[in-house]
């Protein structure tokens, strides 16, 4: 008999996993052409259960992709966040509400709340449309990295060597693949195989507190289950989230005397199911009260373990991403959210480092930025879920967690856990310089909304939507009052510069690309009153398209709009403010500074091979 | 040879003409699941040129459908409008630039632009997601109303009888076909065979100007093209409106000598062409430049004709509706509008005539409700025609039309043009009392948009949402300050009375028609603040579900709402507002007077069959 022969390919990108990291990794490098596969152990998708809440900062990013739009529309928005205490005639009442997002310069000031296996499918519908399936049923078996330094160092060279196997092929066909990748991403969950074929350690604890989940259409007399609902009693601490369809998430805190098997010392979920949890629920609710309509369409349990990956990265060509390197509690809504964050965080360096328009050290920045945040989530939920999981402060316990108090860390962390704050420190990809010509927004945070009008024609445009995911940098050029003569100088000598062959917009530039630079888009911002302005009057560097123009002044309306420039803190001199293709702020320069940014370009961009 | 068969048919409506009002009523009656066949002479739908422009209102009804998230998808959105005069030194310049909407409470305050195919191709889809699809190359050739009383008034009986003709079948093939309709619409245009059938006579007179339109994507110097641009020269006048895809389409004043062949007196198409007119546009935009980038994409020639149609119905069993009611300038961007909101207007009534719910006198008011808007749009547009035809004012020309004159007539009517301000007359459908108790809105004015809080969980929604196009009438209660005593006893005293078997609530209701009032959607507005309001303390009925509650406060991000009841002019006693389902106020009662309610609803409302 013939041995069967192992069929071999070559591929970009080979994505393991297809949780949320995975799919936003592999959809993203199906956006920027990548050619990308993504592998999936298990059989279909998740259809119910599991994370649900989408935070503001990560709504910015699916907007940025075009699939916002979508889970808006699938999703329910949470917009408040009701407080409930114990009352002093026993049981519990309102404390207080609170807008849920507190983070003045949020998008969209709401989380979207949606089960897993529907934002996957939004996922991967749009990938889909692009040409990328993920391959079911698909387990890789080994993965070895080449130790040979020139083929390492070669960006065309596959040095990942990866085994897969198909599980639910017919005997008799080939059921191995040999798949030689240039890089590889992890994003096989929270037991992550790829993680574990590289040792890397996970660094954290176990916490002592138990939860379990339910779903439900509740039935209930309970006025708080359209609000995420925090609530504290003697009985135990319970989470409200609003769902989809009228459904509801409880969360129940519960005791190890109700979960852990006393002959073993283990977890034992023989002993708590969820009819145990709603009687739980019940009485931390109680007076109010709560039945599911329909009986519990989802539930779970599980003990919080606090972990990061101590290393992201190895030679920057296996890289893991999401559950695989941090694992932390649901409570402040932050698992999806950080996963879907780290793949659009290294989507567009691995898609600039393939297409050879990025020196690879650039990857190294993923595991910078992202660890560190990491660890930042790590440290939050760590008090969070303490004072979440506390006991209540009452004459009895004087030691307990006072309404006030975590009512204050809850609004504190607000930037936080709407994901606006999250802060990339100085590296290849963050130039931290000039911050005094824009102190309304911050170099490595990512670029806040707000509206300006389009000089051609008074349209309303919102700054983010001409940010898009599109894997070019953006270059916003505060030109001030191009009517001030010597701004108009600054701004004439600025495009000369620009526009010679040394500087970032031409050197990196293949001439058989036609006239449309394919990585910097300019978009230019000037002050102006849209009654008299005429746009044809800027140097036509600054406007490769009547849409490319835009005025700070207020809509045709009166409604909004007019203090753009002092919204970014941009001074009557402009400034010219590159952001990176994930929305973030890169780095900042004086319109008579253009060789910072051939500087901050050049520390990591490179021409195509 | 035996003879073949004509095949007979029955329908419910048969429309004829899938022009803009042909396909507009379709899907609405496809919507309300009206059995509906619409037939059209052409082989395929419109794919270049004619009307173009959606007003504010008419984007409201296309809401109110759940198609206006496409239309602002594909189209663009004009928000300006520049005027240019005369200049001293020759040619012309720039006199001011105001928005292109003036109706300050417009939803979207802006015009839509998009070719006619690409419009009409929303409604098609919407419809074939209904089950709909235009038959076309069919012709109608002879249409018959019964003579017998009693068929006439039977709402059971198929009265009309039109014989249809297939021009595109295979030979020996049925070409006729018999349809036996309860109603037949006719939406066959200005030549409109249908309103011919019946001798309806076309009154008004052909106007004296003729114009040349033409489509381009253009290559100028001129820096409006983005916005709807409104040019007198001493040359002639231009309008410009911008186009989706960097389209532009340029009106042409054109003088009689251009065009009418002085042998026969007649338009003579050979004398001008798309050259000829762009010739003519040239010497009036001088000194700006005008070419088209990639030749002419679409023209035409017309000569104004001012005309509307004596009567609108026949029996109330043949209805027309669009431009075979009514034909006028394009200048005012009206004509696709009136045609979409005739058949908006039209279509709720016929659904509801169709199912037994309203007695078929329902139907006059389709006549007197827009053949008055259609002698109103004629007077507008003699008048502004005739302004914007006219010549400029100069020192030659003492009674030449002043730009402020015409800027002034342009905002004056920015109500009408926008078709916010059109305004519904009282009869059976309009009951015009009560004004004062909601003095900031306009009984038979449609009901204008503002932002309430969701009680349940302060989810802003904007009102106008509430008001979808589904054939149900919507009941909106004001109840003013609930945890007052004396109006929460109000309340509960009118909720007591609308409980009653006879009240209009449930006097029509089929008991086996399960929970839902299929006739009417009761939404409740309070007074109230969202940090402690608990929407659990309504009566039942005005909390069909928690998604039905809102009180007037601002969102939670401080930026909006909360002065809804001074802006529809509602005071502490509160208002029961019925809203018809095209989204105009029908109605208006105290909270004592439900008896009101019952006495408009019975003037037209009758239980089903």
């Amino acid at each position: 008999m013939p041995v069967p022969v192992v069929p071999r390919s070559e591929v970009d990108v080979l994505v393991i996993g297809a949780g949320p990291a995975g799919l936003m990794c592999a959809n993203a490098l199906a956006n920027a052409k990548v050619n990308v596969r993504i592998v999936e152990k298990r059989a279909v998708g998740v259809t119910a259960g599991q994370a649900d809440g989408v935070a503001p900062r990560t709504i910015e990013v699916f907007q940025s992709y075009g699939i916002a739009e979508r889970l808006m529309k699938e999703s329910v928005q949470v917009h408040q966040a009701a407080f409930y205490d114990p009352s002093s005639s026993g049981g519990i009442k309102l404390t207080s509400r609170t807008p849920d997002v507190i983070a003045p310069s949020a998008r969209y000031p709401f989380e979207c709340a949606l089960h897993q296996g529907a934002i996957q499918a939004i996922f991967m519908d749009s990938m889909r449309a692009l040409g990328v399936e993920v391959e079911w049923s698909t387990i890789p078996t080994s993965i070895e990295i080449s130790k040979d330094e020139n083929e390492l160092m070669d960006p065309a060279s596959h040095p990942v060597r990866v085994v897969l196997q198909r599980l639910d092929v017919p005997e008799g066909q080939p059921q191995e693949e040999i798949v030689h990748a240039k890089y590889v991403v992890g994003t096989d969950g929270a037991h992550s195989w790829v993680r574990k074929q590289f040792d890397i350690s996970m660094d954290g604890e176990q916490s002592e507190f138990i939860w379990g989940v339910m779903d439900m259409v509740p039935d209930t007399d309970f006025p708080d289950v359209r609000n995420k609902c925090l609530v504290h009693s003697n009985n135990g601490s319970v989470l409200l989230v609003p769902r989809e369809q009228d459904r509801l998430r409880v969360y129940v805190q519960l005791e190890n005397k109700d979960i852990i098997n006393p002959a073993t010392g283990r977890v034992d979920k023989e002993r708590m199911g969820p009819d145990e949890m709603l009687e739980v629920a019940r009485k931390s609710l109680s007076p109010y009260k709560l039945s599911p309509t329909t009986g519990f369409l989802w539930w779970t349990l599980y003990i919080i373990g606090q972990r990061v990956a101590s290393r992201f990265s190895i030679e920057n060509r296996v890289l893991i991403a999401g559950d695989a390197c941090h694992t932390h509690s649901p409570k402040a809504g932050q698992g999806m959210n950080a996963s879907i964050n780290d793949a659009h965080n290294l989507a567009w360096k691995i898609a600039l480092v393939v297409r050879g328009w990025a020196d690879p050290s650039l990857l190294s920045t993923y595991e910078s930025e992202r660890r560190k945040f990491a660890l930042d989530l790590i440290a939050f939920d760590k008090m969070y879920s303490t004072l979440f999981s506390g006991k209540p402060l009452t004459e009895e316990n004087s030691h307990g967690v006072a309404p006030e108090q975590f009512m204050e860390i809850f609004k504190q962390f607000g930037a936080f856990t709407s994901g606006i704050g999250v802060h990339y420190g100085p590296s290849v990809a963050i130039l931290d310089r000039n911050q005094g010509l824009a102190s309304g927004l911050a170099i490595g945070e990512r670029f806040p909304p707000y509206k300006f009008i389009r000089a051609a024609d008074a349209g309303p445009v919102e700054i983010q939507d001409l940010l898009p995911a599109d894997f070019r940098f953006k270059l916003l050029v505060f030109t001030g009052d191009f009517s001030d003569p010597l701004q108009q100088a600054r701004v004439k000598s600025m495009v000369a510069i620009m526009q010679k062959p040394e500087s970032f917009l031409n050197r990196y530039l293949t001439p058989s690309k036609g006239s449309e630079n394919p990585r910097f888009d300019i978009i230019t911002i000037s002050k102006g009153r849209k009654e008299g302005f005429n746009f044809l009057q800027f140097p036509t560097l600054l406007r490769s398209h009547w849409s490319k123009v835009f005025i700070d002044d207020i809509d045709v309306t009166g409604s909004f709009g007019g203090k753009g420039y002092s919204y970014y803190g941009v001074g009557h001199e402009g400034a010219l403010i590159a952001v990176r293709p994930d929305g973030y702020v890169g780095a900042i320069a004086p319109l008579d500074g253009v060789e910072e940014l051939d500087a901050y370009f050049a520390s990591f961009m490179k021409t195509a091979a």
